[in-house]
């Protein structure tokens, strides 16, 4: 298979897996009967971080971006390249993107399936929801998309200080090569979470929100079309900004 | 002692110690009195992957599987040998299933006796059964089924992707080659435990299940046989496809 | 730029992302309405030690102290020169505090804007201040002075032990070099920070606390400034042992 | 100073820091009014093997028992020199036990001193103690100590597997090498540690209750002398078993 082949397989199944094991840990915490039932925030947001962290090591071959802000980030930090010796254009961006589009609509049809009997069981609406996509704590549009620009900032911008997305490198300790992704997403998630759920990847949220649209999930409500521009608009603003931060900064600082 | 003793020996020290930490995680959790009574799903997840962790260190020798799913995938991957030389034959795969379901029922025979008096205090059976194996949150067998592929799947699929089981080696930074398979253990229970538990390994569940049945236990119920073909079949099935799926997949993503 | 103008620009990069990630989490768990409300002091003491790992890993090329304790703990250890070549002169050591002072001042703004609704909806100005500075939960400057050296003498003396700060490198593996003070951060949160909320850092607790008196926050209180001068005097002395320990008994010890 | 001197300060030091760290996480948990009251076994059980890291890194050159089940253990495995090249013999067992003693003795008087004002305002004299030693969830001295014997086993003999008790050597990546024992102490707590709080450790819980017994406590009760002898013989018993089993098993698994 050709390069950018390669890109678009590795970032679906490393984006669908990043997905099932996040929206998962949602699905067990927020969704009636489940044996995680009201688990916490620290169990959520270490379960995002480790969701990363396996859907990063499944795509070594693409750099495991995994997210459009991470790949547009990289492009405004003036990278020439992508994983696998991809040159960055134009083509490769939008294959990038909709690869990590379409896991992420495939990984939460998977967690629809995994949690189905409790889907159904569920009276309340937005607990569903919730299960797919992110929603603002207080709704503000304004203060919301701040949120998610800051998040998503520290992400990308860390990310790419140590050294991209080609951190899951197979085989023995290699294998942890993709933990300070996870640890930085944990703590995004502890610590930036509070507001709006840490969107910080416009995949994460579309595509599950697309899926939640689709799926016939029993007593679902409206999949909030009017907020799920602030975790598209915010992260794809935090990474440019991080990606044009770290043109000036990491040559210094790192 | 020849190679295939070594894996024999290997393969029930592991698991048992798997086991033992494993299900006692749980003990600890659901059993009157203990100080870690209601501590949570977190706690579980946690204590199963560090449990893992361990029985990994010990069983570096095999390869550590430590789970029958584990070495259907990787005979499903079209793997010519397992860890130490051993080649991957029909008496081979029955020596690491033997070797795992006995070390299952031995870790399982040391979680009664090191909670011997919480058994005992424990008024509810179900409590006493959830210490050894696992149980479904809504009863569903298809469902539930479902539910134990999905993540059986995720765990073989990732762990073949990062290099097989053989990640236990001894010796200052390498005993950090295991920790991996324990974030994925974590991240799984935490994202994908809530319908069903996670079994995601027949010997797991199997074994303590034989250990219920047959162990004197003060006041214990049924041993719920009816269930127990579910985290047997499923994480067999998710181990085989996760296997076959390494073949198409892995070549072209790592 | 000169070396010490990459001190300064490191120093404060790192220590706003620190202070940023680490009070986040405090409002998170602290403020009205947010996700995490109530998350416990685990999620806190997890949420600060992985700020830490954020920080570090940017300010590699000044050692990333991002903490006046730890500059001046080396300063008392003897050692003759910081991250990047930089000598241990007055001048160097004002370069470090100063930067260390503005980075936490602005890390503490932008934990504002990210929580700004939930600031403006909080109605306990204690819970606003918290989200900014330490505070004792039983006041008695003494007793408060005591546990706050011994928390910054653990954090010193053990970093001291494990080769200065300069642990961030970035680049794969490398990246987990920053690990280490994360895990001992995390663990003298647990474990000495329940009686004063272990500020250990004069710049994490002083900036914030300027940042909150010069913010129009809303329905904010004081600023507890009787209390101030703890958490910089206490970390300075316990950051002071802790070098002039580590000069006898490192060399005997590791 | 002469090879068993830097034992002797080594196991002091490191010894201190683990106690202090560990039980300054039960004081957290336990005594009144602290920040981290109520916060949860799992918070303990992060503590105290986040204790054993910080303990093992100061700890290097004497090999880092802290713990006199690691040193017997050791010895029943057949060691013929401990870290730094002292070579085992009847007297430099004594100075390691010695040491570790003292060194928990120290580190249980600094929690006193950190949280001070707690243990005064504590109006339960069985949570003070708990801040110091263990207790049975169940007394019942036989099943007590087969607890602390399966717990300990497991410790010792996992440590031996990854290559005795010398991992936190100095600088860089190399203080990782500490975290397999503290992922393993981590472990051991959630997972065996719910009957009798899992001392596996005869310094750790000996120590603190002479503390205990000795300083001028306000409203402490007695030091449970009774139960004093379980935590100490069990741990034994579990090391030198585990240390047997090593000789045999661990040639053959790893």
């Amino acid at each position: 298979m050709d390069n950018i082949g390669v890109v678009f397989l590795s970032e679906v199944v490393g984006t669908a897996i990043l997905v099932l094991l996040g929206c998962g840990v949602v699905a067990n915490v927020a969704l009636a009967k489940n044996k995680g039932f009201g688990g916490g925030f620290l169990m959520v947001a270490i379960g995002w971080g480790l969701g990363v962290y396996a859907g990063v090591i499944v795509a070594y071959n693409s750099g495991a971006h995994l997210n459009p802000a991470v790949t547009l980030g990289l492009v405004a930090s003036g990278a020439t390249e992508f994983g696998s010796g991809v040159p960055v254009t134009f083509l490769s961006v939008l294959v990038y993107i909709a690869a990590e589009m379409l896991g992420a609509i495939l990984g939460a049809v998977v967690v629809w399936l995994a949690y189905k009997q409790h889907f159904d069981a569920e009276p309340d609406a937005g607990s569903k929801l919730a299960a797919f996509s992110t929603g603002p704590a207080i709704r503000s549009y304004g203060w919301n998309l701040a949120t998610e620009i800051i998040g998503t900032f520290v992400l990308v911008f860390v990310v790419i200080a140590f050294g991209g997305g080609r951190q899951g490198e197979a085989g023995g300790l290699a294998a942890l090569g993709a933990l300070p992704v996870a640890l930085l997403v944990i703590v995004i998630g502890t610590s930036l979470g509070g507001p709006t759920g840490y969107a910080i990847n416009p995949a994460r949220d579309l595509g599950p929100r697309i899926a939640h649209f689709l799926l016939p999930i029993k007593g679902k409500g409206g999949s909030d079309w009017a907020y799920s521009w602030v975790p598209v608009v915010g992260p794809v603003i935090g990474g440019l900004l991080a990606g044009w931060a770290s043109v000036v900064l990491l040559p210094i600082l790192s």
